[in-house]
């Protein structure tokens, strides 16, 4: 028995989490669950499940949530504090961590200075802090497991076997909704079209960056941490099906691949059950009813994202994080349509191009890093034509 | 360094494995070497790798070769007691077992028998003996190793796991060269025509039985006790790029599939220093190059050997032995023009059914089934318009 606490409860991942442990009341137990302001939604959550403890991000939220559960069973409490309880609670033995965005570095830096193991959905802390949040982990030989489909892809190929003998990973991109498009029509899609991907259901943040590639590109800085693997030794190959997940190649000229119906209960499952699987969290794959699977070249011109992304681990430090901040502005930025697709790239790369001050990776300095590209951003925006 | 012996030496998997030697010499020492009567190409092997002995099929042969090397370095020996003699050798830590055929299955059990890994390319003695060989390699905690491109994937994949949390495996096939020949061309194809295989190049028996699907028939058999997983949980999928070379479905959906170059200097790699992997063994894998895997089911009523060897394996004992004793004597026949391509399935067929004497899988028990299933076929032969 595997007591979990889920912070991000209410997002898909979080969703499907939740499905996963309720299918397998003998192996998990949810003691504490975090969300933003959905009280409906976790209500419901906290009634299925009763957690010990449950954090909503206001006062507000979390009152409204008090009034209709039971209270000698579930405390209720908020905001930043209330959210690294629920990540560092002393029942938990696993803290999957699935908020979107920056704003999952610092709970799951605290989950993991606790000594739990961490079930990383939330790729931006990665990007941001990736080397603090290995090192932190390694000295308590705690592990942080990946969700994201790709890198649980690996994880399953690794099977806790580490890089031996590896000398590359290559992992799968769909290509996102535009694939096809040329870079004129790129300039002119809408935030409707962009989050209509084609294979996953996802939220609105990682949607976007799946349509511009900067997804693949937050995932190879990810994988970097993860596996220790060069970047150099990081390859991205698009596959539009999305069956094969992700690959490994050894030094013999082999390559192993895993693969699956496209569904996120499969990589959480892992996540929390791995190395043991869990019978019939996905659909059967029939591979002669998918009949074929396709590969090709990120086009690189069409979606700089991607090398933005090779860029900033090469420059190493602070500049992965500069490049989350600034992207998160961007995207924001074009979901409220102030700026066009293709300018959410340009506007990364000037912010990235303009910053001067990289250096150690503190969390102190990631979130200097994180404030300054937001700021910067603003800038580029007002005094630029994007 | 591993001392290597290598029966069937002249064979092409015996020249891949050797070539694999020669570039490893840090690693492999080859001590003993088996072939027929190619006495121009053993004395090279001979003089290259200076094993301590050799043997070939007949006196005469060996008294060539015994006049063209140098004596003092490598004895030489001749018949089926020179064949043991190799297969027995004490200083060999691993013998490669690769004849072709029913030949196979005395030195192989020779070999298990005196304590050693096998790595096992000659995949009719496991069809013949499986029950047999696994049980007396279990007892010494000796290892038979797949050679074969498939099972070496599934070997892979499994990397000395066990088949814990396994569903089922797909062993791949390239469909061979009639993949989409109509019934009434198949009936018209000539040897020539169905030894131009579209991926492999192999020996003549492997190349036939590929072509009429039998190879993948016989593999099923060799994965069940191989993996010693039931015939139910065994699929064959047709993927005619072969670049997929089988693949394993977990409880929980996952599938993880093994990819590479169709070179069989790759699972002889592996067979004989797996788990490490070596270097540069195979031409690396640019699946963008490839661009576009396929999948689909095979045709059971064009291609009917694939169905018997599941009812032979369904029938268990000495049916296999039975089966793959008379497609041997089909394979001939075809190739020496007197029967067709279609009457190779339909001969197996009548030898299978006119078989009465199943029973327990002894040596001589599967040594009589085999002779009395190729004297069957001679018989139906005989009597019948085929």
């Amino acid at each position: 028995m595997k007591n979990v606490a889920i912070i991000g409860s209410t997002g898909s991942i979080g969703t499907a989490a939740l499905e996963v442990c309720a299918a397998h009341p003998d192996k998990f137990r949810v003691v504490g669950l975090a969300a933003g302001k959905n009280v409906k939604k976790i209500a419901y959550q906290v009634r299925l499940f009763r957690p010990r403890l449950v954090c909503l991000a206001s006062e507000t939220a979390a009152a409204s949530l008090a009034a209709c559960i039971n209270k000698r069973k579930t405390e209720v409490v908020w905001s930043s504090t209330g959210l690294e309880q629920v990540a560092t609670m002393p029942e938990a033995d696993i803290i999957l961590s699935s908020i979107s965005g920056s704003a999952g570095l610092l709970p799951t830096l605290a989950a993991i200075k606790a000594g739990k193991d961490v079930a990383l959905a939330n790729k931006e802390a990665l990007v941001m802090a990736g080397e603090l949040l290995t090192r932190e982990a390694a000295r308590r030989q705690k592990r942080i497991i990946p969700v994201d489909s790709e890198h649980s892809a690996i994880a399953q190929i690794l099977d806790g076997r580490g890089i031996r003998d590896v000398r590359s990973i290559i992992l799968t991109a769909s290509g996102g909704p535009f694939l096809q498009h040329s870079r004129a029509r790129l300039a002119r899609v809408t935030p409707r079209q962009a989050l209509r991907h084609p294979r996953w259901k996802m939220g609105t943040k990682v949607t976007i960056d799946s349509a511009t590639l900067m997804n693949k590109g937050l995932e190879v800085i990810e994988a970097r941490w993860l596996f220790g693997i060069p970047p150099e030794n990081i390859h991205v190959v698009i596959h539009p099906q999305s069956i094969i997940h992700s690959m490994v190649e050894y030094i013999d000229g082999s390559v192993l691949a895993h693969l699956s119906q496209p569904d996120m209960k499969g990589p959480i499952a892992y996540a929390l059950s791995g190395p043991q699987r869990l019978s019939c969290i996905l659909k059967p794959l029939d591979i002669t009813r998918i009949a074929r699977l396709t590969f090709l070249e990120p086009d690189k011109k069409k979606f700089p994202c991607l090398e933005l992304a090779y860029r900033a681990l090469a420059a190493g430090g602070l500049m992965p994080a500069v490049m989350n901040a600034a992207n998160e502005i961007a995207v924001q930025q074009f979901l409220h349509k102030q700026i066009s697709f293709t300018a959410i790239a340009r506007l990364v790369e000037q912010v990235m191009a303009a910053f001067r001050h990289n250096g150690r990776v503190t969390l102190e300095a990631v979130l200097q890093a994180d404030t300054w590209a937001r700021a910067a951003a603003e800038n580029v925006l007002k005094k630029m034509i994007l």
